[in-house]
């Protein structure tokens, strides 16, 4: 039995960033999906959120802490460098996506389109034009980046790539998405060398 | 001159976040003030956010990794525990600051009861009745921790306390903030403890 535990409903974004870290990391965890009514998780996160991973009696929340403890406590591939410059870059990235990529190309762009629909409820439209602006700035930000290197930090996998790849993935199942990255190569092949690792085949995620 | 230079509007809780790093590092920095019309921060941040750090040729932006940038790049006390479960703890408040008690202390609270009286605005009571609860329970979970440790991680300073504290000092100005942490003991002393320390007073802004 794997003695790391993510705690989390089954299709939540931020359990894939999660168990793509522990992937990457190749260490043995398990997800326990908490989905039915009355498995919440005030127990777990004081404010209900998910996923929370739990190490034997240790419980650590918010996924950049989580992402954060796998990476440092375990042995494995290196998902963070050193030097004080990409270290603070990765951060960078990660706070970008928490606080501008997941509001846009989750809630804005994906959400609507695909799992509104999926949940028979009516797509917002609005929301859908007026995150479009936003996607399309984030993708040039992300394209200006990986002109540069292959990967989002000092030319290396990182957290950076495990945090933003998820979010831009689910947007680009959208036609919205797909004309978005259609002027940025360089996001399109980025997304495809990570889309193929196997810590994504791994983690996919079927509603 | 200082060869660090943060980029803001004077009046940012962000920036305030990241001179009292700078303060606690015991470095040289000073604060670029764009506040005029036209000193946007479209040159400085793809989404126009602040502060940004500027060292020589390098800018670095959203403080969370300004804050990781200047701790591990200087010299000074470390503000950042090495241990894995520890630096975990830390990334938890840090996000936990920026998901919650940002748009609960700040904006659910001090920006309508303090902010907006002085920009001649009406308060929206409504925004703060409903943000209570949530500051009540921000307060309770911060207390929990305070009775454990004297400071929020590993019985040290650390940029997670440097995170919390502008924000519930400045709920703490309102006669809402001050009722909730009257049953919060070791919120106050801890509040108390760091708002005397000289990188308090050398950061107070005045609007």
């Amino acid at each position: 039995m794997a003695d790391l535990v993510l705690h989390s409903r089954a299709l939540s974004l931020y359990l894939r960033i999660a168990t793509l870290v522990c992937e990457e990391k190749q260490i043995n965890y398990r997800v326990a999906a908490r989905d039915a009514p009355g498995e919440g998780f005030r127990e777990f996160h004081p404010f209900e959120k998910m996923p929370v991973l739990q190490h034997g009696d240790l419980m650590i929340y918010e996924t950049l802490a989580i992402a954060d403890y796998v990476n440092r406590a375990f042995d494995g591939p290196a998902l963070s460098p050193v030097a004080p410059q990409a270290h603070a870059e990765m951060l960078t990235w990660i706070s970008l996506t928490n606080a501008y990529f997941f509001p846009t190309m989750m809630g804005g762009i994906a959400k609507p389109l695909l799992m509104a629909p999926l949940q028979g409820e009516p797509t917002d439209h609005d929301l859908v034009a007026r995150s479009l602006p936003d996607l399309e700035k984030q993708i040039a930000l992300l394209e200006a980046s990986l002109k540069q290197s292959p990967y989002l930090v000092a030319g290396e996998l990182s957290l950076a790539d495990l945090f933003v790849l998820p979010n831009l993935f689910y947007a680009s199942l959208t036609d919205e998405g797909t004309r978005a990255l259609r002027e940025a190569p360089k996001v399109q092949d980025w997304m495809k060398r990570l889309t193929s690792r196997p810590s994504f085949a791994a983690t996919e995620q079927r509603p």
